[in-house]
């Protein structure tokens, strides 16, 4: 039965930021450089004051400085363009993440673009993107690279592997091929508009799901004996008896582990490794920004 | 028997460039803009002097300014980084094209680099690369461009096709994935680390090649009824009373044509609109400069 092996992303990411930490303080010893990270939240998202206390845990327990600034949800565009001015001349700050979404009167487009590219530890700058496409370094979205890490925990060399990925979002599903593609896969994006999914879903070796609908990927769209990466995280309506709806992937979990080799469960797969993610991307923009080249922080 | 029709490239280049024509002529009667490009050509690359030559004729045919720098084979790197620098500046010039490869002296990406992204009409500075990428406006790079604007000339909406294009270089194979994905086509990018690459062409309802390989695709890795779009331009070793050696593509073209529906040959298919999609891009950054939307260039 169940015989595919379960991923342990909240494992991964406590190795990834283990070596952070090592990083960190090699940092600190051999450079006397001590990384910088700034969140800057705009307004009351519930989702994202969690999520920022998270990231604020974490960088600190890497030993790296955390900062934040909250701003009131009526904040300005024009206000925290000025803000993430200061930070991008800010050399005690290493990272700037403006924690998404931001309120309907400020362009999310024109922040993040305002973000030094050096800083941009989210990867969203067109600077970055671009880089990490053509292969001219670039900070890579978190997101994906932990992915990627996950897969590679099963698979270590993904050469040849048939790839593919199911959504084509800027922020998950487009920078992945781009670094699957890194990884010599094969890749192939697909989305709201394929025709006959499952049989496309049904040709990968590695299939990674990055839609954000609950459970769309049924066990028969999984190859026998692939590699599933569930990026997706979706609450499902409570059902009689529970306070809140289950969380669930975009890949029926319970049927994809009959037929799967290896697959990350939700939660507790790739949602850890985003922030394991960032701290990664924030030592190497310090390294960066200090002249020394970018360690691979893998698991 | 040779069912596919051969998709006309010199015909459809030549209508490209007749819209070029009348967006060059609008903008000089509505706004007193004439669009200006300028070539850069260092040192003495025969082929490379062609290409510029074609260049400028079509620049100057569709009623734009066509100004060229000649620079000697030695020049050095901070002289090149200063005329682009000048270029940058100029009112006069919407359009900079760095003609490539440079001499080895100079570091290629640094040059691409300091290009401005609003006048860099190959698409190959990394801001440009990454808005194309999120959809965010930028500059594509042209002879992508070419290859969309052939596969529809005989399907027009290309919408859930599955386009398998083989080679991701990063001035072909990777900007086609993302203008295809655009088009809503599902799209897979296979290359020489692919397993079994006849099978995952096969699968191609339009199959792109771009792998500078000469004759590689051959006629029974053609889908039936595929669309077939080539953008190898190989020279072959002369035969017996040959001068020079045939030019062929990246697919074996008579084979290709009995099994595919529609066929670009070479010379004649891809190789004419990567000239007349530049002369539609520099047509855009000059409006883009001027504070004017971008207009559609099809054919």
């Amino acid at each position: 039965m169940s015989g595919a092996q379960i991923i342990d992303g909240k494992q991964v990411a406590q190795q990834v930021r283990g070596r952070v930490a090592e990083e960190v303080a090699a940092l600190k010893r051999d450079h006397g450089v001590t990384p910088g990270l700034t969140v800057v939240l705009v307004g009351e998202n519930p989702a994202s004051q969690v999520y920022v206390r998270n990231k604020s845990r974490q960088t600190e327990a890497a030993g790296m400085v955390s900062t934040m600034h909250k701003l009131p949800a009526e904040t300005s565009e024009a206000d925290l363009l000025a803000l993430v001015a200061d930070l991008n001349e800010d050399p005690s700050v290493h990272g700037i993440l403006v924690q998404l979404p931001l309120p309907e009167q400020i362009d999310e487009t024109r922040v993040i673009e305002a973000i030094s590219p050096a800083k941009d530890v989210d990867g969203f700058h067109p600077e970055n993107v671009g880089r990490v496409a053509t292969g001219a370094g670039g900070i890579a979205p978190c997101t994906p690279l932990g992915c990627v890490i996950l897969a590679k925990t099963v698979q270590p060399d993904l050469t040849g592997m048939e790839a593919v990925i199911v959504g084509r979002s800027n922020i998950v599903g487009k920078p992945l091929a781009q670094l699957l593609l890194k990884e010599n896969c094969t890749v192939t994006i697909a989305h709201s508009r394929t025709r006959d999914l499952p049989e496309v879903t049904r040709r990968a070796d590695l299939l990674l799901a990055a839609v954000g609908r609950a459970e769309m990927v049924r066990g028969d769209w999984v190859k026998p004996g692939a590699t599933v990466i569930d990026v997706g995280i979706n609450r499902l309506e409570p059902q009689p008896g529970e306070e809140k709806g289950r969380l669930v992937g975009d890949v029926a979990f319970e049927e994809a582990r009959e037929v799967a080799s290896a697959i990350t469960p939700v939660p507790g797969g790739v949602g850890p490794m985003t922030i394991a993610c960032l701290l990664a991307n924030t030592v190497n923009a310090a390294r960066a920004i200090n002249g020394l080249e970018p360690v691979a922080i893998g698991a």
